[in-house]
């Protein structure tokens, strides 16, 4: 109890009083994320508004100084528990640290505080003819600094890539304050170890970011999305795979299976076919004629496919009503009960429909509602459950369902997560399919890199 | 020398005879690499040719056991001196694991041994309507295991990012002969530290790569090129400035100075213009449709931005006639002397040209020749000096020019390396560039993982 009040001292006399809460509702308030985990009910011992860096060292060698947590938030959007609080300690909230410092139209780079909204960075990208294409599916409240922590992907992975493929440089503060500057304002870097990418993913473990310098690249001319449905979940993997055969290369390959489609149709009707086993969603992206050409091809694809409904979008207006459906998934699935969870698992393509398919049975085995979307084109799904985490019985079936669904996904060839990140949530899961060895190098580097586990301690693993 | 005659016994224990090499002569042969660099002139103990992952493994172990360095190589055209040798040890000879294990259309992927070489790859992907996008210069002899140790890009990352963007899964041997496997053969990984992108540039200091899985994309319909002279280079840079702000986005921004133009003309004739300072090399790829938009855009582009001589490919031969005067440039420098060096320093666009025209100075005074080509979208440089070693005064005012380009280089934000690696040939300058808390990272790292220091020892610090 001394040690917290001389905490809250020695914060206060590096921050403005301000900018350090300390009153248990507002503790509460942002010790938890997301994610919404029943298991995980501490509470922060203080959290801090950060304006500068020279703050956020401040604030870590205070950390250092009292061997206690220190736990990153931007938006607290991500759903896997990486910004809860296990074990108390200070959560620095990077929600002001969020100006766009530069974007650089000559070099096609932007350099960004973390708490930059990503939807934002887009925007301001975009108006200048440029183009960030990462897209988390909360874009519009994530933050830059979450998206890279959690190694974030989003629909346009297939063709554009992830996150990582985005990040040139970050400046991270390390668990004894001094600042690392892990690479350089060029589009290639050759020059020593690859620094960046280990905390890309890294969940605030290894380090906390503090700017980043992003590769843009030119903004696409025009995209257009086309939605079809069809009566298997393999004759949509299978059209999915003859698009690809012909050299088609669409940014996004989305699917929706009956539940999502139901769920979405029963709190937002727009027509949706809710007799259907999947509908697809593809996007396409690129110069107009070639978006146009990719169009006619993907059409007579999907009809030789036994795809039914099949509607493409001829303008803005219908490009955005053709995606509010399988963006309104996540949204109506949490309307069926107080909680949802997702998930991220992911498989090589050839074995997605095994994977849809069996996680339906597990949930079906569970008695657990699942609605599923995904994207196709990676491999990967979201599997909605909506739960009463108050309701102990339905947790315990939650929890033998999720073991199951990793299992199969492990075998499978799959790994847990494509793009949510690990957190608390999978922890107790990642050797199912991280084989030890590459654990035990983990592990080397999170000690050599935060030798007092103070840096966001106990996630990931 | 009693430990190198149980060295070489214990190879021979565990590799047929036949792949164990001693004598003094195949020994030099292997020592050395396309660097050519004049201070190395050690030879290893041995040379072995390992035929799978076992004999890796215990070609590593016995490595360990005597405490001796293991130098990796594939087909030895790296530039910078990454698999010379300089203490010693024993050369790992991967031209015989050169098979492509799997390529699987249907999660675009390919699983490869260290040996393939870059360009049978892309070769047997297109073949099935895939692509393999990083193109290192040297792709018909270099192996894809030295492009991944090496971090290598191409002329093509402006548009595809370069090899480490590429690459899913990595299997490793390790220090103490163990397998590391660093991902997985999914699309996206958010399943812990990204321990892969730790590999990718580390030049066989960190672990052996002996196994890799690389993405591939759908294979662009076609292709064409575009090339136009200019009397400055600043020109240059600004026609490639318009062709970005008009949204195009070119496969390929490549450029030559007046001195690469005389020489390839002088060597090749066929016909290049070489009263001019730069020529641009454009090329666009994917879609016919979009390719011939893009293609009138840049022309006009390049009209109004005072480029003569322009020109364009039609078809495939016309195509070839173009490159071939930007891929003869090494070639031909290479003439002019007995030796050639080459860099590949890079900068932020915006500073290319004061880049160029610093090296041009630099050069002229120490009394050195330099043909420049390079990647504009990248800001890259390849200036290729001839030398001959031979003349201690003139490898005197090479190294002084070199100092002072890597000076400029940083002075203008910019890295000592894009797309070659570090090596022994720059690992004098890294200093230069990184800073030392990154170096102090990298040393804990390459610590951590190779506790006695006989991965590829002295290699980038």
């Amino acid at each position: 109890m001394l040690t917290k009040t001389r905490l809250i001292k020695d914060l206060e006399k590096i921050l403005p009083r301000a900018n350090v809460l300390t009153e248990l509702e507002e503790r509460y308030v942002y010790s938890q994320d997301a994610a919404n985990l029943p298991d995980i009910k501490k509470i922060a011992d203080a959290v801090v508004f950060v304006e500068n860096i020279e703050e956020v060292q401040q604030v870590v060698k205070t950390a250092s100084k009292h061997k206690i947590p220190v736990i990153c938030r931007g938006a607290g959007t991500n759903v896997v528990g990486a910004c809860t609080v296990e074990h108390g300690g200070i959560i620095l909230n990077f929600s002001r640290m969020n100006k766009i410092l530069e974007i650089n139209r000559q070099n096609m780079t932007a350099r960004v505080q973390p708490g930059v909204i990503v939807g934002e960075l887009q925007k301001q990208a975009e108006a200048l003819g440029l183009y960030y294409p990462p897209d988390p599916s909360n874009l519009a409240v994530s933050t830059i600094g979450g998206s890279i922590a959690q190694s974030s992907g989003g629909a346009r992975t297939f063709k554009y890539g992830s996150t990582k493929d985005y990040i040139l440089d970050l400046k991270v503060v390390m668990a004894n304050g001094e600042i690392l500057q892990t690479g350089s304002n060029t589009i290639k870097n050759a020059t020593g170890y690859n620094l960046g990418s280990l905390f890309i993913g890294s969940e605030g473990t290894l380090g906390i970011i503090v700017e980043a310098t992003v590769k843009l690249i030119p903004k696409p001319q025009t995209r257009q999305v086309v939605m079809a449905y069809f009566d298997r979940i393999s004759e949509a993997v299978n059209a999915v795979d003859s698009i690809i055969e012909q050299q088609i290369f669409p940014t996004t390959l989305d699917f929706m299976d009956k539940n999502a489609l139901q769920t979405v149709e029963k709190f937002y009707p727009s027509g949706l076919l809710t007799d259907k086993e999947a509908a697809l969603i593809i996007e396409i992206d690129g110069f107009a004629a070639a978006v146009d050409y990719q169009k006619n091809i993907i059409l007579s694809i999907l009809q030789n496919a036994k795809a039914s409904a099949i509607q493409s979008s001829s303008n803005e207006e219908e490009y955005n009503h053709i995606w509010r459906a399988r963006r309104s998934s996540m949204g109506a699935c949490a309307k069926l009960k107080p909680n949802v969870t997702t998930d991220d698992v992911i498989v090589p393509r050839q074995n997605l429909a095994k994977l849809v398919l069996g996680i339906r049975k597990i949930c079906e085995k569970y008695n657990l509602e699942v609605c599923m979307v995904g994207h196709v084109g990676d491999g990967s799904v979201h599997p909605q459950i909506p739960i009463d985490y108050r309701d102990e019985d339905e947790y315990n079936r939650l929890k033998l369902a999720k073991s199951e669904i990793y299992d199969l996904t492990s075998k499978l060839g799959g790994i847990l997560s494509g793009e949510h990140g690990i957190g608390s949530a999978k922890r107790d899961y990642i050797n199912m399919v991280v084989n030890p060895l590459a654990l035990e190098y983990m592990r080397m580097i999170k000690k050599t890199f935060d030798p007092d586990n103070i840096l966001n301690p106990y996630k990931i693993f």
